[in-house]
């Protein structure tokens, strides 16, 4: 076997065998078969596809490359959950209390952000003292003790995909389906869950722009799961608009912890309960009906708040932050934003509000950048909302002095209508 | 700008701009852009093909990188002629002296063998003493003196199409008619050449397989041609039979002497006297029937074999390798290859006959192995040719004692038909 044989196959658009995926992969990770060899070959599976069962090989061969984590000797069933990264995406931050709340176990590990979209682990350590790098032991002890944990990616878990990822990136080879669906399901696989619920973001600021792809990317994920025998099911989510009112990582933190104590209903809610529903339903074989009770149930008599400051406690962090939200750190300036005409909104554009908040100092533009907690958009007036001119759109957070550009440029994600627009949240659940 | 961009660029089907190759191009000589990131680009050039607008550019940003050669203080017009490579191919070995021997002038610069095609450098190196090497002043001077020179490629000439050629070699991206075209066509570019022939070689022996692809390329190349204001004729020639009878460093070399005495009628001999003719015609202004009556009468009269002299003389060769053929020396094994049946030669695979020679010492498998003058193949039978059952279809010149793989695999390589086969040699003509 060799790699240029291989890459010339692909090139072909012929199907590669499991022992070709297992040479590249392997290869790779060895340094036996040179990065220039492998970016060749990623480019030719962005625009030659890969079929179902080349996308399971590749999955199944990362995913061996390094440790499958096995949490069974903890008693009760674990879930996970992975969204495919939108803006102002912060569901599991409320979902993992609600879901936690109701016996149900996860060892959650997280992301951190990069670019247009935040990352759970920085929202969270915008709580002061809050641990995302707890030893194994803690991270064992918490799921038994209270039955959640969450971390920052372990490193033993699928470094072909760390590897191929950092490629990806550099290579402009993101882009493509079997990629982006072995590279996420190969880790959430070696999480050792038995649910998993995916959220797959499509819209104006997620990777997949179109139904289509969405829908695709979600099946080939959710088939993906079943032949690992796990509970699989995905929700096609919108993300043309911001989700919630909220973005940045102090702002967001804020937003999930008003929702788990009942005081918000939107968008952002409605996504949070319909996703521990789901959850909740596979895990207690009950209906959907069923589960939304529990859940709610849960939010009302407080149980999922008390969660949440357990989790917090049991992470290091401070729970005033939870119990007053004013603790957390504020930005220097508040800049309201006022409506330059009256109308419906029609429409929030998520990526240049994401970018917007990065450049606030919300975000990285690489790797390793500080970020800022306390910046970010405050979302006062979303699609479907009506608004008279000068009502206040949004509120900019920021420590600059000179906010100008980022007035003007959230006025520019901004579009108007005579009519009230159609909002669909979910478009498509697949399971 | 950034070459991530521009790869999605090109991922994405879009047009690249000059500078954007330029960006990429140079990037890749100076090492800014990194191998794998210029694997990837080249990946997406071959799956989604290029403009002739970029083709050009490509080319023009590649012939740039290095010097440009000027002869045109050597009065006369100068040649240059590029086969995409075949088995059996000598039409340079031949057509150099007998155009030479007209007044049209060349500094020719030929490569070494790789794989199951031989190199017109290898096989002059078969004439004892003859220097591929010359330093720049000695080939000047034969320009001058004798109207033809000979070397192998210098190292200033493209030396972006070096690099890239080696990076597509090993990540599976040789195969794409912009990159073919621009890697070809900058280095004739960079010759200095007023008149160029190229010749394109289609079937199982060549690079390309199909008539189309054969015909784009050929296209492609005689437009990049005249965007420089040269004369370019590209004929398109059958390569799914070996050219000629003979394929072998040694034997080919006997084979173009005995061509330019006028000692041989086939396939080879007549496809230089029409490449031949076209260079006289295109540098005298003449018709192709007078340009023919020249290069024949040069042949007759002596001229031709004169100049081959003259040239061998002028670069260190033994002339006795000429006025005796004799002198080359011989493989220690000669084995007549008999044929199973009676009928007519269908088809000789070129490819194979190519592969044997290469594994009987004729060619490398890599740069930088040593090949052995004096095996290879000696064709008696050839497409179109009636034969009786053990009629000699060919001998195999080995230096081997055991030949039986040989033999076995010679004998595959021929398909025999009760019907006599029509047999073209040029499928068309483009300029």
């Amino acid at each position: 076997m060799n790699p240029i044989d291989i890459i010339i196959k692909k090139k072909n658009k012929h199907e590669l065998t499991r022992e070709e995926i297992e040479y590249m992969v392997n290869g790779y990770i060895n340094d036996e078969v040179a990065d220039y060899q492998v970016s060749a070959l990623l480019m030719a599976i962005c625009l030659n596809g890969m079929t179902f069962e080349e996308t399971y090989n590749l999955t199944d061969v990362m995913l061996k490359t390094g440790d499958i984590l096995d949490f069974s000797d903890v008693e009760g069933i674990k879930f996970d959950k992975h969204s495919t990264g939108g803006v102002g995406d912060k569901v599991t931050l409320a979902l993992l209390p609600i879901v936690g709340s109701l016996d149900i176990k996860a060892v959650k590990m997280s992301g951190r952000g990069l670019g247009h979209t935040g990352g759970t682990i920085d929202k969270l350590e915008s709580i002061n003292g809050f641990n995302v790098n707890l030893p194994e032991d803690r991270i064992y002890d918490n799921l038994k003790n209270i039955g959640i944990a969450i971390s920052g990616q372990t490193k033993n878990l699928v470094p072909a995909d760390k590897k191929l990822y950092s490629l990806r990136d550099v290579t402009g080879t993101v882009d493509s389906i079997p990629l982006i669906a072995s590279s996420i399901m190969s880790k959430k696989l070696a999480s050792g869950a038995d649910i998993i619920l995916l959220d797959v973001k499509v819209g104006s600021g997620a990777f997949m722009k179109n139904l289509d792809d969405a829908r695709l990317l979600a099946k080939t994920m959710v088939e993906l799961g079943k032949r690992y025998n796990k509970k699989v099911i995905a929700n096609i989510t919108d993300m043309s608009t911001p989700l919630g009112y909220n973005v940045g990582n102090s702002l967001e933190m804020i937003e999930a912890i008003k929702m788990v104590k009942g005081e918000i209903d939107n968008d952002f809610s409605k996504l949070v309960i319909h996703f521990s529903s789901h959850i909740v339903s596979l895990a207690k074989n009950i209906s959907m009906d069923e589960a939304e009770k529990l859940v709610i149930d849960s939010i009302k008599s407080g149980k999922a708040f008390n969660k949440m400051q357990e989790i917090v406690k049991y992470q290091d962090g401070d729970v005033n932050y939870i119990l007053d939200v004013n603790s957390f750190r504020k930005a220097k300036n508040i800049i309201l934003v006022k409506s330059p005409k009256e109308g419906y909104v029609d429409e929030i554009d998520a990526l240049k509000i994401g970018e917007i908040s990065c450049r606030l100092g919300a975000g990285r533009l690489k790797l390793g950048d500080n970020i800022d907690f306390s910046v970010g958009i405050e979302l006062l007036k979303k699609p479907g909302d009506y608004v008279n001119k000068d009502d206040v759109l949004l509120k900019i957070h920021s420590n600059f002095d000179d906010n100008t550009t980022f007035i003007n440029d959230a006025l520019s994600a901004y579009k108007f209508s005579d009519k009230k627009k159609d909002l669909v949240l979910i478009f498509d659940t697949i399971s």
